[in-house]
């Protein structure tokens, strides 16, 4: 277990890499915490569950409701969780969203922690402190901002994920990649998802690697004031499709990851639109999809980067190099 | 108009004393404002509010639910509020609770503040950035702390609050009167509401004062550790019985304040019980009520100070001295 202690804002984290869910105990009080995690993980690992006050959730993102909060709530005044419990979200990142905003709002605010059970959760999701539910289409609109106590990686976890996930994760990888990290860029085109599950210790570089990035980005501007505006790249139009066309997260973003890169060509003089296209191809993840125009705009338009009529776009002016413009919102309506 | 700049924690917050709604237009953007009420105040002051944006809801504690919440967050789409909005809670306890709450989460936080228009949010709802919803009979039970950006005070505003809104009003100003200030308990045993309601002099020296002390309380303790514990003087057992027994919150904090007299008379030595008794029936306030000691007990132990097998109980020392005393929930149940 490789546990590092990184500062965010006002709140200490502390991160276990390469850790067991066994060691859970050492970190927070069993009789004083309750675990949040969802039908699949039960299902596919009873045992490491069996000794925890566990609430269990139906899977996927169409209960990343309000609805599911008031019934974990509920759940909570059962267990008697009072504002010394700690809730630890076991999961993907519909779990680590959903606990974390549970946690932020429970009594006004309890400890809480993750142990992130997919590939966008580790690298993404887990990290930052962001949280919150969708209401209808309109993704995470709202939420909070407020860091977990701890993270625990276990990678163990990751054999039960289904495939779809893999590829769903490696979306958020291949964006921190195009916005800081031309090496890592690189080292992706070289590989591929079966290279990363047969390789265990590449695969634990890469989870650490995302993990750092996005932490130090998150550090450099936890209330996504500049920095972090860029974690956005491919989530504008992503999130606008995303629940109105059916497609996983990791789709949604790849295919906006391809607009704004074509966009970036146009605005910034970014030049490899296409390198961006065939990375995210090599990675099972699609390019594009028909939308209707209309629809999309009217759900992209309230995208919580929206200042009036302009929204704030992330852009690539090369790859390894993200950067903000603010559009007009006609201007995008045009390009889409 | 007197304005004040007050810190507390990391936030401004600027009061507007003695101020007129009409002035609300040179605090916020009149074009990115959007104002939070209720059916009351529309219907009695139609002309305040004709030029602003408005979102009306339902009167009534029962109404600051979940569902509300999510019932204004379609209606700020829909009025496509975005991070550059203020929401201004315009009206009592509860329409500032549920805006502040709601200004929390709405796309992770915008900005907010309240023209408070009864006695009870001018003197505390509107201060400190609690604010939050019920879950069932469980008060306030999902909430953040987050201070407004500003509070302006209209008393022209009182003029259409019924008498028994008065008179909850007024339990909060005997509890800081008996927490902190013996000095105006003193004033308070000279006077009565009639006088209040006939000296608006009177009634605005003694809105500041309480506006003040509380100020002063949240400032020593904004996220509740010690000092601003005290608040909850009267409230835990206020709490159990105001949703369950139908109570108005004044009521229901006024039995609590009798019951946590004498036990304080028990514990503490204080010697007054009567006195805060009699203070109480002069401001029209009951001193106690037959109830179900299991059912309420059910609800009382899950306060939010509760810590495990205790609470955090706040007594009285003497008039204008508030402790907390950690008491057994065995103890407490059996001095129901």
């Amino acid at each position: 277990m490789k546990h590092k202690k990184v500062k965010i804002g006002q709140a200490q984290v502390d991160y276990f890499f390469d850790s067991n869910l066994t060691s859970l105990s050492r970190i927070t009080d069993k009789k004083s915490t309750i675990l949040v995690t969802d039908e699949h993980l039960v299902t596919a690992h009873p045992q490491k569950f069996s000794s925890w006050k566990t609430i269990v959730l139906k899977p996927g993102e169409k209960y990343k409701t309000q609805a599911t909060v008031d019934d974990i709530v509920s759940q909570l005044i059962g267990l008697e969780a009072d504002r010394n419990t700690t809730l630890v979200g076991v999961g993907g990142g519909v779990v680590t969203d959903l606990t974390g905003y549970l946690a932020s709002v429970y009594m006004r605010g309890i400890r809480f922690g993750f142990v992130p059970t997919s590939i966008l959760a580790l690298v993404d999701a887990s990290i930052g402190g962001k949280n919150g539910v969708d209401v209808g289409v309109f993704k995470n609109i709202v939420g909070t901002i407020r860091q977990p106590s701890f993270l625990l990686h276990d990678h163990r976890l990751l054999a039960s994920l289904p495939e779809m996930e893999w590829i769903n994760g490696f979306a958020e990888i291949i964006k921190h990649a195009c916005i800081r990290d031309a090496a890592m860029f690189r080292e992706l085109e070289d590989h591929s998802i079966p290279f990363f599950q047969r390789n265990k210790k590449a695969l634990a570089d890469l989870i650490r690697r995302n993990t750092l990035l996005k932490t130090k980005v998150v550090q450099l501007d936890e209330f996504e004031k500049n920095e972090r505006r860029l974690l956005n790249f491919g989530h504008t139009l992503g999130h606008a499709l995303e629940n109105q066309y059916n497609l996983t997260h990791g789709q949604a973003v790849a295919i906006g990851m391809v607009f704004a890169s074509r966009m970036s060509e146009k605005i910034t003089g970014f030049r490899q639109a296409e390198r961006v296209g065939r990375l995210i191809e090599n990675y099972q993840l699609p390019t594009a999809i028909s939308y209707d125009r209309d629809k999309v705009f009217e759900v992209l338009k309230m995208d919580k980067k929206r200042a009036r009529k302009e929204m704030n776009y992330v852009l690539l002016q090369k790859i390894g190099k993200g950067v903000v413009h603010s559009l007009p919102l006609d201007y995008l309506r045009s390009q889409l």
